[in-house]
């Protein structure tokens, strides 16, 4: 059996990851791509994020998922433009998905966008999206030793969310040693500890969010 | 850029994985390939589980990680076989690297083999490594809610372990929301929900592996 692959599926997934980043970026939206582990709590996150930031921005939400589309069921009662991709198995989003779901978004419309990738954190980081910062949600359950255990997925992300601190007292963890570890791959990337179900906690990540979107543009 | 691949890579793999499989029925080893997302518990689980059988059973494991040999180490004091297969940042474990390492373990002086797989809920799942048995560690601190969301993973597997159902007071999740999910997409597998840091939890997981053992080499 012989397969001819024609093209360099990284190349070409770049290319249309910066295809996107154009295309956003004329329509002055800031976009982050959401990382992590099943789990983690990507989608409470949102759920807290969208309620508050809402009167501030105008956003929208692309989900990706394996099957089902439970995670944007989710938000739907914010009544923003939520687009659903299902990979029908496949381990990540890439930039040709997205591509196709921002033709479904009114992106004059928006000033924020998030993408919640699919839970796994090993195989998304290699891919491109065209967004402008990348984030990953890292939750203690999962224990405070993960950063270097998934190096890659740590050092290639600009802000590292430790969630579930409220949990900690529970687990053997600790909060510190989790961002210890997380120095050990990725020396400039911002750290922010938080609980996604307590809202009073999420101040430093809107603040980031803000910041962020700034100079994001500015780019 | 034209890359010819002149094999299909899974009939390759699960031929090799075939050929372990014959490999290790020949001298009547059982073996359990262990797969979870990142920080599900497989470590523990393991460390709780050849303490108690080690007694029973010549032992050996297999580990896989991207980087680190951290899971390893946290095995060593039991003084058993241990191997350690780095994948240097791939997504999971294929027959191939099994073979690989099953060159380095006397088979006839074990009787129990577990491998421990990247911690991925997604690619792990595509491949053969040649085991008898396939369990999941699903912890419940990733909500009830997942076996829909990843189905290809939790409908290709005999045991689905519900771990760290001590946490379960402190977040909102039931142990019963999550083995219902399970049966949607697995109606056949067996189901043990425990602590793995609760030896006392672990009992029908012991009684489990003992009449897989007999069952899988009469096979």
């Amino acid at each position: 059996m012989e397969i001819k692959v024609l093209r360099n599926v990284m190349v070409k997934n770049n290319a249309i990851g910066g295809d996107n980043r154009w295309r956003l970026k004329k329509n002055n939206v800031f976009t982050i791509n959401m990382l992590s582990s099943p789990g983690a709590g990507k989608t409470t996150l949102l759920q807290n994020t969208i309620g508050k930031l809402q009167e501030k921005y105008r956003i929208a939400v692309i989900e990706g998922d394996l099957y089902t589309s439970k995670d944007a069921q989710a938000l739907e009662s914010f009544n923003i433009p939520l687009v659903q991709i299902n990979t029908e198995g496949g381990c990540h989003l890439d930039a040709r998905m997205i591509s196709g779901a921002l033709d479904s978004i009114n992106l004059e419309d928006i000033d924020l966008l998030f993408v919640e990738n699919v839970g796994n954190l090993v195989c998304p980081s290699g891919f491109d999206l065209g967004e402008n910062r990348r984030i990953l949600i890292y939750p203690l359950t999962e224990g405070d030793d993960k950063p270097t255990k998934y190096a890659t997925m740590f050092s290639k992300v600009d802000l590292v969310i430790i969630n579930k601190v409220d949990i900690a007292p529970y687990l053997n963890v600790s909060v510190e040693k989790a961002m210890e570890e997380v120095r050990k791959v990725n020396e400039t990337c911002e750290i922010i500890a938080l609980s996604a179900t307590k809202p009073e906690s999420l101040e430093d990540w809107f603040q980031w969010i803000e910041k962020e979107s700034v100079s994001a543009l500015q780019e």
